[in-house]
Formats: structure tokens, sequence, C-alpha cells
């Protein structure tokens, strides 16, 4: 018995703005399975925003990747092989193996999926990185209290949906940034946004100033670039900015320099804490049965951007960076 | 009776570095005293390097200061007449009227001096917003632990100079920079630093890695530019940064722009936190005391330079930039 999978594999490292030909999808003939592993056929797999990293010459915690590799990422998929008596054929698994529609791998590095949890590609988005991201940014760093006010810039992107509604559910009155009038109309009825902004339209300072004019007490950072140094101007004395993504300077060699007003940060007394999903310490294990219980009761509305198979991976990643998506964009690779 | 006092004017704003022909000096006669109004001559003055800021065009917090205008600061002075019996001559007091040897004032504008605190000039520096700052920064922000690694950049500086004792007498590891070898010398025999570098000729990323090789727990920083940068390269995961201020950018119009690895905060999900004395909170109270306590038992050393007459001001000022000062730098005026 062998496989043959497809993968997804960098062609060359973008210049700037990522394109849809810097990938090559190739053909890999899988190994034969060893004693202990198993071959996983992917039904889902995830974009990234943080995946641009990897492609700059200045990677940084995430390492660089070479020409003809395939980018890391968070993937389910169904044991179609296995030769590994814990986790049988037809058991759903998450992987960490990335672009690709299948693969070989040892058990143990395979986590199985809890059914009862929701449907498998949600432990891509709200009940994965995504939603343990968030939770650590408004429950863990910022902890907006009622009343307060919160700006989150990336509002509708698949961290910012679920930031904006935690913030919501704290008291807090919730401003927040995305890249079309859709998408502001669609956080302001739907997701309970009090006040959303256009990006590419607005004056981000007017804006601020207009809607929080004694000051953000919290900013929840998605995007980096001048949205950052408007919140940073902000800010009220004292106030509590979380730093979660950058996707506006990704592009950019130097997307590691600071924001240009960060002499805020002493002039007003702020704090800025940086965190992602790695770093949930010993709360990690509470957050995902929480997150499951308030979409399972209607409380926190989800929303995935699907792409359908393989090949559309490259084209639907480049569009990440222009705001393409709402919610998480996911591929689906056909059962 | 009328007074005619000296002071030093703004004759230009600097471009870049700070020169000494960027003041001018000039007599003022002062009004007569109105009632609620005393006369003040000054003994002491305070040259520090936030001065610097309201002389750029992207002037912040501290407002802009135009040419012809005195800077502001702290001074200690005596009054020589009163119309206010609530300062009699005689009285020692705190103004905030800058760089003059003589002003007039009405007297709820003045602070008079408990003379059992310490000399007068103290309260320019050890026992005023030096003295807070370095608090604030090290026992309200960053509280390093018992063992703990902590790096305080300036250490040789008047803030970072309180801030490296305070923090060893917490039990922490204490490593520091300084421009000269004879400060390296002086933190480490005389203060108690463990490991001090010289900037000017060390490799300060080779020097962290080297002393502290599992990764820096605090950063306190006085100097922002590329020192900041190697800090934020050398932390450990989750490490605490606090951000006293950035004398090594203040020449520069892009002062306020943020470090080369911004980034680190979010990879590495450190806290950074600005702060500055007047953001003391309720606690402020308690500071002077108990710098004072250390003080007199000798356990904080505190150290002035100190310039001598008005006319030395411009270029002991133009100097605080090139590092020429260890500890405070006061200007003293005759008598």
């Amino acid at each position: 018995m062998s496989f043959t999978a497809r993968e997804v594999r960098v062609a060359r490292l973008p210049r700037g703005a990522v394109r849809a030909d810097d990938f090559t999808i190739v053909e890999a003939p899988l190994p034969d399975l060893a004693e202990g592993e198993v071959a996983v056929r992917n039904s889902w797999f995830s974009l990234d925003p943080y995946m641009r990293l990897p492609l700059t010459p200045r990677a940084g915690l995430h390492g660089a990747v070479g020409v003809g590799s395939v980018l890391d990422g968070a993937a389910v998929g169904t044991v179609i092989a296995s030769r590994a008596t814990s986790l049988p054929e037809g058991t759903v698994v998450l992987s960490q193996k990335g672009w690709r529609d299948g693969f070989t791998a040892r058990a143990e590095t395979l986590q199985p999926l809890d059914p009862d949890l929701g449907p498998p590609q949600w432990r891509l988005g709200v009940l994965g990185l995504t939603g343990i991201t968030a939770w650590v940014g408004v429950e863990v760093t910022l902890q907006p209290a009622p009343g307060e006010t919160i700006f989150i810039s990336g509002g509708a992107g698949a961290v910012g949906l679920v930031a904006c509604q935690l913030a919501r559910r704290r008291g807090a009155r919730v401003l927040a940034s995305a890249g079309s009038d859709e998408k502001v109309a669609w956080l302001e009825r739907e997701i309970g946004v009090d006040r959303a902004v256009n990006y590419r339209t607005a004056d981000m300072e007017g804006f601020l100033r207009e809607a929080a004019p004694g000051g953000l007490d919290c900013y929840f950072d998605n995007v980096g670039g001048e949205t950052l140094s408007a919140a940073l101007r902000a800010m009220r004395v004292q106030g509590r900015v979380g730093l979660c993504g950058a996707i506006a300077q990704y592009g950019d060699d130097n997307y590691r320099a600071g924001p240009s007003d960060f002499f805020a940060i002493i002039e007003k007394g702020l704090t800025v804490t940086g965190f992602n999903a790695g770093l949930t310490g010993p709360r990690g294990g509470e957050i995902l049965p929480a997150l499951s219980t308030l979409l399972s009761s209607g409380e926190l509305v989800w929303r995935e951007a699907v792409v359908e198979g393989l090949d559309a991976a490259p084209s639907a990643f480049a569009s990440l960076f222009d705001g393409a998506n709402t919610g998480k964009m996911l591929v689906r690779l056909a059962g």
C-alpha cells in the first residue's frame, strides 16, 4: 500500500506582498509506514498571517523556511492507515505539518480530536490557536473592566472577531477597525461592536479622538504599523496595550521595527504586553472548554472564510494580507 | 528695592547634538513684588536629559519651547524678599522656574524645603524626580526578585545609579552599562554592580549573551536606541522591561520612533512599561522618606557632578548627552 501526497512548497521568498506564484504545488510519494507511524489524509488546514514570518530574511522565533520547504501549520485530517494501536484508522487528528493533503508521522506527534468539542476545523480557529490567542489577550493580558473603552484592530479577522466578543461580554465599550464598509457594518450589527471604522478610508486618529475623547483604556493590536502608532497616541495615561500581531508590517523586510510613536509609552506610562497562544501558562487548559461553552450557547459567534482545494491555498494566503477574509481563513480539501 | 536676574535663554533650537551656543545668557530686571509674592535667589538648578525634549520640532508631553524662552526645571534657592507671610525671608524653597539665578513668584507656587531631609540640592536629585523615578522603576514597575538578573543602562547616570543600588538591595543580580572604563570600574567596585560594560567599546549583544546566558529577567532602560534593541533580543520569555528614558535618541528629530527589534515583544511575550516620576500614584508620599533613610544609613550612595556658575550651564547641558557626568549633573550658583 503506498500513498502520494500533494503539498504546497515555497518556490521563492516573497518580496514585499505575497504572491500566489511564490508557491508551487508538488506531488510527493509518502514513505512506507514504520512501526508506530500512521498515514493521515488532511481535510482542512489553516492559513494564518504569522506564516509570513518564516518567509522573511529576518525570521525570528518561527525560524526561516527555505525554498522547496512546506510551511508548517495546523491541519486536521483522518488516519487512513495505521501501524500504531493508539491511533486506529478513522481517528480524526490535529497535526502541525502544514500545507499538504496527506502525510505520515509518528502517532505521538499527533493529537486525536474530541468530536464533542465541535466541528473538527474549529480546532484550527476558535478552539485552537486563534481562540486561545484572543482569550489570552482579553482575559489574561488586558482584562478590560466594565465601562472601559477598548480598541481592537483587525476586528473582523479571526483573532479580532473573538476578542471583540470577549471584551463585550466583560462589559467594555468596544471599538474596532476593519478593512471594508461591509465588515464595519457586520461588526456593529452582528458582533456587538459599539463603533467600527474602515481603516482604508477613515482618518484613524480622528476616529479615535472622537470615539474615545477620554482616551483608550486598552488597545488589542492585530495589525501594527500606523494603526498602532495612532492607538498609542490615543491611549489614556497608564493605559494597557496588548500586542498580538502586526499583519500590516509582515510584507516589509523591516517588519521587526517599532512604531513611529513608541515614545508615547514613556510619556504616558503605558504598559505594553506581547502575547501569543504559546504563552498561556497554567490557564491554557481552561480556555478551550470555556470557549466551547460560549459557542454551544450561541453567546460567541464564529465565522470561517473557506477556500476549496489545495490549489487555491497560495492565492488565498496572498489575499489574507489584503484583508479578503472575514473570520478565520481555512483551506478545505476534498475528502 | 529692585533685582536683576541672569537667565539662560534658548538662542536657537539645537540641530542634532546640543551645543553651548544654542543658548545665550541675558540680564532680566525683575518686577516689583506684589502682595503674596516673593523674590528668590537660586543656589542650585538641575540639568536633566528630558530637558532636550521641548527643544525638538516634535515635542510631546513636555510641550515646545521657543527661541528666547528659559527652560523649565527644578531649582533650589532662598527667599531674599517677601510680601507673603507663608514664606519669610531666608526660607529655602524648591521651584520649577529653571535656568536662572533669581526670580519672583507667587508664594503658593513654591515648596519650602525640610532642612532635616538632607542637603537642599538633594531635592533636585536623589530626593527629587531622579530618586522617585528610580524607585518607581525598580520597586513598582520591575520588582526584580532575589536571584533574577536585571540589566540597567546608563547605570552611572543619576537615575541609573539609584536604580542599580535598589535592585541590588532586592537581591537581584545587576548588570549595567556606562560610557567609560572609569565608570564601569566605579559601578563594580563602589556601587555593587555584578557586571558592568562600556557601551562605547563593547559588543553589547555579546556582553548580554555571556553575562546572562539564561536571558534577562528585567531591563531598566535609560538610553533607548541600539542598547534597547540589544536588550530586547537578550530578554527571556515573558521578561519585564521598564522604559524610563531614551537619552541616546534625544538628538534625533525622530526620537519618538521605536526600537529596531520591537517585534521581540510579541515573540517573547514581554511586558514593557513606561514610567516617570509624574506617575507615582498613591505611593508617591512614601518614596522620599524611604530614600532619605537609606541615604542616612549609608546604604545608598549618591553622587553629584557639580558645575560652577550660570555661565557654565549651556556647555554642561551639552556634555550631558556625551555622558560626561557620573551621577546627577547640577549647576551651583554663587550664593
